[in-house]
């Protein structure tokens, strides 16, 4: 995979200039987008040209190469949000987060596929890991991309599990910040109140130097040794759902970081959290019936049958249903943070396990959906093997303490690295 | 001013039918509109059309006319954010609220006047009660529209103070929701952790007809009379800037409360309010250079000076700065909500006095910056006479209690009526 830290180091030693690195990318993508389909538009021309801009060396993020995941507006790239009702769409206007990237030198390489409004129907995009198998969704492209080595950087956006599913499937670092840290304006909405931007890379520096240079934030983990983190391994009551390889992995995973350092408590999360996790949908639901009303109530027939479906069941959430959902998720935030005053950061599976055969399905984000609607940082730290599809470990911190959570999975990463 | 209430009471009659209606309005148009300037672009003949739907008898809205402040998209409908960047910009899809708006039977008569992305610099709308006075602003031509009985409802937005002033100086009533109870979702956005969509109409009850037709909440007021309120008589820090006249309205207006039978209590917030106050432009203009990133950085020169002079400040403002804000407003929240727990709403001016001569300014928000940043529901209750501009009453309610708030406002109109 292309380390972002890495090529940077690189491009400031004077090893390879920005043009050099979108080459590399050009590379690779020459050689495995056809087997991936990472991709629903490239922009290398482009890149190429945005490269010479001598400036580059002199901006946080060098020339790096980004992915913009196909729901965010791009003013020179076509969005099309995986929605054929937008074939050839041409926004005005880039998104805020793309804005941001070019603030601060990323070059936008292309966007990635995207399932039809980052809902469930997959796009046809594969594992890198293993084609037979679902990168997971619906920043499935984003994913994939960065886990071929197509891309240091990438961009997702998480409204159930689209961020952490996908890294845990592929392999990768992937960062759901704190809600909000990175704006969603010009991103298609599916739920306001839970749609979120993140972003994928090799691995958890690499991802903690792009969030830090694209917010700027001091989110950087690469100066010196994370400090041994409180950790709570908690299974949660969905654990009966994650596969035996995955429980094995993650209880793997809690031992390793004990005996690097960490604090480590097997807890149970406040109850109001469990009933929380099944309203999730309710509010995901009952806005995405509004989010997409335009495009419900006059092109329904142009929707795909799964999210027609979910929109047509939709409807029937009422103010009410919906309200009281937001209630028990605001008082399920204040438990939490009670909850997590003593701990630095949760620990607990990102998936039910590694990616799923076949591409008839992005997999499941049962383990994802309640921290979305909490609003907390989360980070998928990847337990890659020679003989096995990767597992996901997922850290879960504090909402606005991003900067912890990220240090906490960067010395979990470090300690279960086969020594 | 055209009561919506009264109109769907005569559609619901017979009396009128839904044609009927968009027809008063064209012909209110056709006196008013040159000399006022409302609207951005008017769509007569698609609502005519849109009328004879027999199936509008059957709605919320009745096929009630609707202005949409033109940094809302229509897909219908030229969207231009007052911006000339825009010009003859058709988006593919109608923003959230628009939608929402077409489902329970509103007719969309135009698109009304919006200050440039809806920021400071006035657009030439005039005062239907003085048209040497300003409208207000951004939500110009909403305001000035229902108050020259263009028509009977209308949308706005509020970053600052733009449907609270603006009704106040058009003397109509203006309701700012609780933030997000209407969704932005393709609206042009200025700043995501303040924009809220607002309402104008004649008077609290038609506004609460509406809100509660459009957010399918229980938020009508017109069926037996309000409750006497629990009002908290509150003059801020901000008081000594209200003109004489103001400050006699609102205490006038606070007598009469209190002998129609309301529990007034005169008190002082508490002091993080107003340090939250002064902060409410670090998080606007910090978010605006963000929002508004791919404008500025690739047309500045095409944006108006005062929008690209705040916009070049703008990006001095340090993410640290942003965040301590952030937290301010946080724990300001916080501490508002404790305060108001004894009291049903707060008593304050929506303006520093009546709207302001010449077309130069679109007038102070200073009085509505704190209530957007709480994200409390505010509606503005008018002061109307015969000799003089009319002045602004806010009634402030606690955030989530939107129908508590339109019920004190209902119960303030009525008891300072001329008996």
């Amino acid at each position: 995979m292309l380390s972002a830290l890495d090529l940077v180091r690189r491009v400031e030693a004077g090893e390879l200039t920005p043009r050099a690195v979108v080459d590399i990318c050009a590379e690779a993508i020459a050689a495995c987008e056809p087997q991936i389909g990472a991709f629903a538009t490239l922009g290398l021309d482009a890149a190429r040209r945005a490269a010479e801009d001598p400036r580059l060396t002199a901006t946080p993020l060098r020339g790096l190469p980004v992915g913009i995941k196909d729901i965010f507006d791009t003013a020179d790239l076509p969005t099309q949000y995986g929605s054929r009702l937008y074939a050839g769409h041409r926004p005005r206007a880039d998104a805020a987060a793309v804005a941001m990237v070019r603030r601060v030198g990323g070059l936008i390489l292309g966007k990635t596929v995207t399932t039809e409004f980052a809902a469930l129907t997959p796009a046809g995009t594969r594992n890198p890991r293993d084609p037979a198998h679902t990168p997971g969704g619906s920043s499935s492209g984003s994913a994939a991309a960065v886990a071929a080595a197509m891309l240091p950087i990438a961009f997702g956006s998480q409204t159930g599990g689209s961020v952490i599913r996908s890294a845990a499937f592929c392999g990768i670092a992937g960062f759901k910040p704190s809600y909000q840290l990175i704006p969603t304006v010009g991103m298609k909405a599916f739920s306001w109140h839970l749609d979120t931007v993140g972003l994928f890379a090799a691995g958890v520096a690499d991802i903690a130097f792009a969030a830090a240079a694209i917010t700027d934030r001091d989110l950087r983990v690469d100066r010196g040794a994370p400090a041994a983190p409180r950790l709570a391994f908690v299974r949660t009551h969905l654990w009966p759902q994650a596969s035996t390889a995955m429980q094995a992995a993650v209880e793997a995973a809690a031992r390793a970081a004990e005996k690097a350092g960490a604090a480590v408590s097997e807890l149970t999360l406040p109850p109001i959290l469990e009933e929380a996790y099944r309203l999730h949908r309710t509010i995901q639901d009952y806005e995405a019936f509004r989010a997409l009303a335009y495009e419900y109530d006059h092109h329904r027939d142009a929707l795909g049958p799964s999210l027609r479906e979910q929109l047509d069941r939709a409807a029937a959430i009422s103010a009410a249903e919906y309200d009281a959902a937001r209630s028990v998720a605001k008082r399920a935030r204040a438990a939490l943070g009670d909850w997590m005053s003593g701990h630095d950061a949760i620990l607990t599976p990102s998936a039910p396990g590694a990616a799923p055969h076949g591409l008839a399905s992005t997999g499941d984000p049962a383990f994802n959906r309640l921290w979305t609607l909490m609003g907390t940082p989360c980070v998928n730290v990847p337990v890659l093997s020679e003989s096995e599809l990767p597992f996901g470990l997922q850290i879960v911190g504090r909402f606005g303490r991003d900067r912890t959570a990220l240090e906490a999975a960067l010395f979990l990463e470090t300690a279960i690295k086969p020594k």
